[in-house]
């Protein structure tokens, strides 16, 4: 913990936000792990199976649709649902809508991954229709968060014309008001008002609206290897299924932090970082990850 | 080997029938690393590397198609072919009721994983379908061989009612005599009468209809990799390229229970055990898999 | 280097075409480390996240698309692109014809992999309509190489009378004067009529329809993971981001094989491998892919 991060959580208040956001937070690992909830993901064909065998190492159990009929059915025994727009295919532009109406009917909890929100007029055509149907988290990069919540229309014209490129620290915190408004409009129609929007980059972002997290730490091979966003999604999604948005959030994106940082440590390369992550996504405890760095704000 | 299974094992019918299967089996294992046998898949997209990655670690050769002019214009190549109903699009509606005719009608022998079975309308009609044009293997876990069997019409009442929830050794068992009557309805249709179908658990179950072989060992680590089941239904068309059906998923389910427990002795999480069970799988021998513990009945 | 790969090498007018050819080699490795450049790939769903994993490793960044108004925004903003045509869908047919003509229309230069030329009617009628809009650079086996030559109509009687079989040393010496006339006919319409082809084999050949380059090395374990080749053309449009279509299939081919030789040393089966294989694309020098032997003619 570094010196300015100890003097943001300071106060009183904070440290008690924190305390009990620790405790909820060693609880929902713990709960992963011995309920194995099934999360449901409809996501891209380039990381699906480290999304799926990112869920299996937290603890949780996988199932992967493409077709309405079955995402919807298995939506109904699912904890929680994915949905990620990577790889587009042409049925996704009716499919996707539809499916994000029938799980707020539902009154399923849902994770967003805009992947590479503002390419492409079909993903933009779907990601505008989710505006209608809001998802309970959203877990993207800077650029994405700004695209998504620019599109929405919830920037005014000093926040909307910040360009948009590639990820970096600064990015974070351009999104960080971005990531705030958007938390708040899916909180708006999010049952029982909770939602989150976690923005990842070299220091992760997270808020539910009302707070705003920065999570120290993790490691820049995480760049390195396909599917680490994606599959902190599909993670975010499996905690979702046992604890609310804010918590789900933080659990999720602090597991990935301290697997990463193991994961450096035990590897000379992108292929063995990528076992050794798989190998502390399983092995990081409830209480290495409860016990990270928060910086509240 | 357990003293249970000793006893089992201990009529001297049983030991002429396992002395034959067991050299059957050792010659199915040597006979794929000899001639790389090409078997054609149409799986999912979740685990669709893991299935060509486990072909080749096995010794055989891999061919993933999708298109139905691909698939049986690469099934007159192949010496089997294998069809898993995980991740859905709607093309598959139509296109895998008229591949599994034409598998048929050529005469090539398949093996079904029917992920799922009992979920979603397209999966169903799907699975119905293939009741007019059954695959020479079925590979599955408990609930979904009940669900595939009641949806056949195989069961009777008694069995029909019987829950199908999350598998666990008891469903290995729930799922014997409905495996059974599926092994002799396939049969009823194959070459040369000869079919099989194989139940994964805790203790695996494989039957030709007529004799059930349970197989112990194994490792709890293959629930937690996704697409351990997937894999070995691609790896049992592999055997069956150069075997028969009782043999192909005999020797598949054993290779597969053997590399698993070398896998989980070198492996210390998900990711490494993935990465040594397919070593394993490249290295474990003809004869390690043909010593195996087999109870028949 | 062997004997005869001196006495190949051995006139000065080679010596000076290998001494530039390394230069330009080492330069590229280290562009594409320097510059982390983005290439898009349109590519089969058995081996997209190795394409993208090692197109990471080489120190690249990947995206993947499909559809047709995300492939060409994405291509406006990336420094090639790679179209592999090994699992097809149904709406690909349209899709690929159109995106190859928007390519070349756009002037970006691209990487075709014609998985398996010659099997399945729509495969063939998409690698047929690329006769009108050429890729910049071919990486495919002997067997595939002579098949699009054949398709193309390049080939006289003698050379498209040749059987098409499994790929073998003799088969890249086959395939030699199909992709010397293949990369000249990419020259005739490519950017600064500069084209390549790379028929991958136990001995690698690169030609850019004036020299042919052999690379000995490697490794026979590539052929045991699913997607060495795949993946090869993926980062060979990583290459082809920042240098010339001959350097580029050269330095990506080297790259491949000084990785490969690393990774055989350093595992025990196929899983390891892949793992030290992509650790190796991130740890092998600029100095080393630059160094390696090259046979001239």
């Amino acid at each position: 913990m570094s010196d300015d991060s100890r003097d943001h959580c300071s106060t009183n208040t904070h440290q008690n936000v924190l305390a009990e956001l620790r405790e909820a937070i060693a609880q929902a690992v713990r709960d992963v792990k011995d309920k194995t909830p099934l999360a449901q993901s409809f996501t891209n064909f380039v990381t699906i199976n480290l999304v799926a065998n990112a869920q299996l190492a937290a603890g949780g159990t996988a199932a992967m649709s493409f077709l309405p009929d079955d995402v919807i059915e298995t939506a109904k025994i699912a904890g929680a649902n994915y949905i990620n727009v990577g790889t587009l295919l042409p049925f996704y532009k009716d499919a996707l809508p539809s499916i994000a109406q029938r799980l707020n009917y539902l009154g399923k909890p849902w994770v967003l991954d805009p992947v590479a929100a503002g390419i492409g007029k079909t993903r933009t055509a779907i990601l505008q229709s989710f505006k209608a149907a809001p998802p309970t988290v959203i877990r993207a990069n800077a650029s994405e968060v700004i695209a998504l919540a620019n599109m929405w229309g919830l920037l005014d014209a000093d926040n909307a014309s910040r360009p948009a490129g590639v990820e970096s620290v600064d990015e974070v915190d351009a999104a960080a008001q971005p990531a705030k408004l958007l938390a708040q409009f899916l909180a708006a129609s999010a049952p029982k008002h909770k939602a989150a929007v976690a923005v990842s980059g070299k220091i992760d972002l997270v808020t539910d609206g009302e707070h705003t997290y920065r999570l120290p730490g993790g490691s820049a091979m995480m760049a390195k290897i396909t599917g680490a966003g994606c599959s902190l999604g599909g993670v975010t999604a499996t905690y979702l299924a046992v604890a609310e948005p804010l918590i789900a959030t933080l659990a999720a994106s602090l597991l990935y932090d301290r697997a990463a940082e193991v994961a450096e440590a035990e590897s000379k390369g992108p292929g063995s970082f990528q076992v050794a992550f798989l190998d502390a996504l399983w092995n990081v405890t409830a209480e290495q990850v409860a016990g990270s760095d928060i910086v509240v704000q």
